[in-house]
């Protein structure tokens, strides 16, 4: 059998379906890949991916710090601009912004995703770390189900489950058989199919590429994303991330989802919370 | 002695301090009061309810949902401009862009903040409500301690804590006297301090008004705020509201504060997460 070569950070295909061609100062052609939706929609997470990019390579300071997109419209997969702007350059950090628009076919243009943005160098951050947080008791990968071990409850496209290596702790699926545990919890393994390493702009993607915690408080449909802030701490170990997202306030028809990426030495690095419509 | 008269939604030190004036389509003009300072900084809870009054106003929904900030410079007591753009307008949500700035003796324009913001309106949500979370653990207000009952620890202005009626958890406020917990926790009673009740505008003031975590871990000296990301997910009830602030996450010279808001009905009404510097 012929060896499979890995991808790797740049040759992958996260990185081709992110990748932007810059067209004009600070504005970058995209095309918005079907291989990472989900259902019909174009994933959040990928979406933000994608943007911060962009804004990797518009700003002076090439890592997200703390990346807060709003989602205005459903994206379509195919192509789209991108139209950053920077905001303040500094030292140590600098701010930016960046527009997601797509046309019709009669030229109108349609913003899908605003983002305000601060970018860093993650790698000259101090090595001193005192967090107080601790990893998700998440049970050996082995031990959980991916989606080649556990049914698929969803009708419509999946391409997305293609693009990823995620197996989910088994506490957290019972909806998948009909059992919701009633907590709003999903927590699991989070790696690309093809084998990439995690970097800073995989983290946007992960923080919203688990299945909703709607579905473990036994509702059904989905949960679009109204806003969605990532904060991302460390460049992430090489290896596999634990991915642990947890609702603690479904009320009024929205929730909120709280996410928290680990990686392979134990680290916190990355903190989201995203704000989502309850499915009706 | 004569009747104090209580002051009230829209007549009170937290509204004329948050006033705006619409100078031309989406500019308004504003004042940064000097009166919700700490030590000599703007706070940054105020600027968030200044612009989200802008942009209530702005936006054809008045109600702040979900609003991001991103701290660009330090702003200063004195003239300030914002200027909004309506993004999209829906039926149920509007989303918009706010900018604060200054300008200089000789005319240059600086940035403070800038706000991506989707508003709705609060008043329409669903009456269901099934939070898991559960309100903190705060002392009766009488025995928490006041600005009044317990040292000063701030040289400089403390001007802001004249306009608020806080009281802090005995076991969150070790650091004034030399003892932090080291555990990262603020908690408190917040309220205004001439009795005005609580609206969506003061949980955006209120999410970044009691003193920092940092101090609770013994660092000492200021964490600016990089972005602030606030929640709103209901209309407050009239009373005091009990604030929980944690942090778990302190790392690599940066840190995050996660606040609850709750009211006197118990209700989770606002959620917050910024990312801060940590204190060199």
């Amino acid at each position: 059998m012929a060896q499979v070569v890995q991808a790797s950070i740049g040759d992958s295909e996260f990185d081709r379906d992110t990748a932007v061609t810059l067209r004009a100062p600070g504005v970058y052609d995209a095309d918005l890949s079907a291989g990472w939706t989900i259902i019909r929609a174009v994933n959040g997470g990928y979406l933000l991916a994608l943007l911060g990019r962009a804004l990797g390579e518009a700003l002076p300071h090439s890592d997200p710090f703390t990346v807060s997109a709003h989602y205005l419209s459903a994206s379509r997969p195919g192509p789209a601009v991108i139209r950053t702007e920077t905001i303040r350059t500094g030292r140590t950090l600098s701010t930016g912004q960046a527009s997601l628009v797509q046309y019709e076919d009669d030229g109108t243009e349609t913003e899908r995703v605003r983002v305000l943005a601060t970018y860093g160098d993650l790698g000259a951050l101090s090595d001193e770390v005192r967090t107080s947080a601790r990893p998700p008791g998440i049970p050996p990968y082995e031990q959980c189900f991916g989606t080649d071990t556990a049914p698929a409850p969803f009708s419509g496209s999946s391409a997305i489950m293609d693009r990823l290596a995620v197996r989910l702790d088994p506490a957290t699926v019972g909806w998948a058989v009909g059992a919701p545990s009633g907590k709003g919890e999903t927590r699991g393994w989070f790696g690309l199919a093809d084998g990439r390493d995690p970097d800073p702009l995989a983290l946007l993607l992960a923080v919203d590429a688990l299945p909703p915690t709607s579905f473990d408080l036994g509702l059904k449909g989905w949960t679009p994303t109204v806003e969605l802030t990532v904060h991302v701490r460390s460049r992430p170990a090489p290896g596999p991330l634990r991915v642990a997202i947890t609702t603690r306030n479904l009320a009024g028809g929205f929730l909120e989802e709280d996410a928290e990426i680990w990686d392979s030495r134990d680290r916190l690095v990355a903190q989201s919370r995203q704000l989502a419509k309850a499915p009706l």
